[in-house]
């Protein structure tokens, strides 16, 4: 079993990467087999039909949908802009949907947001999970969403808060036992 | 009072391009002025922080922000993509968000849509609804979705079915009562 | 131009409740005609279309109803029940959509929330604005979240955070003026 | 392995209590082991927490919660009203929600919806989802809207177009599987 983990957003100072690599670090510990990969490593156009009959499915689409393919499970850690779905995020997920095979299909999904704000996010993720949903991914139901993100990293990237990192470790348990039910079989 | 008209799709041949082409003319017969832009000609890349930070927002961006500012309403038909808002759109209104003054604030908008699906991106048009009210836009609460874009149209670009033609025609009427109503104050 | 105001929820000690009872008398204070309503004294079954057909649409639903159609503008505070809209509210709204005329129609509509959780509601009302757009009333754009609701109010049931108050004063005002602005037609 | 069958709907004549007809006559031909019931048989006065606090979580809705308890898998057909989740089902959960232990958590749910409309429910399901994901049930991600409902069901209450029912069939058949998956652990 191997999860892939990647954020909604593009920036390189993201608090949702920094959130992720907390959530590798986890990972790394619990000796789960897993791929934290960058969006910036993968740039796309914006979503083009015209494109994509021109030139056909960029290579950044196909070498990110090689790498979902891979996975049983995908934890993305993204930020709500403007109370939905990051337009990086959105952008990837249009563009991947377009790929045959489709690589999201049957994916199990978790889904994490921070950011600066009282709310951390937890209205976007609402709305982040319908294009999942639609291309046929099992979202995982419970989500965490932290809010005032910018105050809760140390200088070495650690989260601050002991009970807020108890609670993401015990969603990361309870999510990787779930997917694990799956492998079994 | 001016109506600012645009597709949430890039794509040249775009089903809601064709539609708004409809309005456009109806428009031009009630003798509202409007501008019908394409966002291809507004070509932005994809949201990213550090893009902002280090050379700004980008002209293209500026450019649209000033088409909006100068008017009272607009009138949107996008397609749904993976059953939400499709990312060119998205993908915009996260650089809008971006500009000071916010152009979007205040603004009414009615949201069309279409698509060869049997349900003609109604699903798509209630996601896409919720940036623009993040942002202060007032969202005319009736729209409309067209089923079968593909066969709606024919080889002039007008609309075959007439009953759908009235439908059509109704709401905008509906709509440019409403934002009269403001202007005359 | 007057405003009808009522909560989401039944319970007597309803936080929401108080949250309008701060409204009313900010409306007092600014002499805007109000009428604040209980909807514990509009009971009303589970919906149930057999019932419409057997004995028709409920007195209370229909006294609700007159309510409505005399006011411009509605002010409604809610909680969220289990993340989107209130069973009472919802049950409500689907009731008064068999109303001929249906009263909700063109109204203007504001919607607050406050629970005691850290979101205070601001997942719910993204959902709650749904029923009420479809039913073509013009929701207000920016709405208003207070988390942590059971400690926000003093015994008096004053809001005991003077910030709070005023981004609630502030929002009001808006809405107030922006109504007002169909009235002068 | 056990399926729960029940409508969103009150009405004795629902186009939603026929289809699960049909998929409860397709569960007995697979030999999967099922229980149809109405949620008639489970009155329960609209949610208000003082009921709670005063008489208790009423029986029905207890009783209602030991069928859940009982089960790995529920399939859902409801109605959209007004745009999103009918009362009667969002009712239902909220009382459920207050159980203890809360019997709809780490269930598995499918949901369909059919309505006389062109949309067939397709926007309702999309939120009628929200409640239930808050509360820790797995959403099978693929859904079934049947458009116009109305004209759908033969007298026997079969289905009269047979890519519906294949298209019905191969999606029950999809979560069957799923479901199995879980239980053969």
């Amino acid at each position: 079993m191997e999860v892939l983990l990647f954020a909604g957003s593009l920036q390189v100072g993201s608090l949702n990467k920094k959130l992720l690599r907390i959530v590798k670090k986890y990972l790394e510990d619990k000796k789960i087999k897993h791929t934290l990969i960058d969006l910036l490593d993968f740039a796309m156009p914006v979503y083009n039909q015209d494109i994509e009959k021109s030139t056909g499915i960029p290579a950044t689409v196909q070498k990110l949908a090689e790498y979902i393919k891979d996975v049983e499970a995908i934890i993305i850690a993204s930020p709500e802009y403007n109370g939905t779905i990051s337009s990086p995020l959105k952008n990837t997920v249009d563009w991947l949907s377009r790929c045959k095979p489709m690589p999201l299909t049957d994916k199990q999904l978790l889904l994490l947001s921070t950011s600066p704000s009282q709310f951390g996010g937890v209205r976007g993720v609402w709305h982040t999970r319908v294009p999942f949903e639609m291309l046929g991914v099992h979202m995982y139901p419970t989500m965490f969403s932290l809010e005032r993100g910018n105050m809760q990293f140390n200088e070495k990237g650690l989260l601050i808060d002991i009970t807020v990192e108890k609670r993401l470790k015990k969603l990361i348990d309870a999510f990787i036992v779930h997917i694990q039910k799956f492998e079994k079989i």
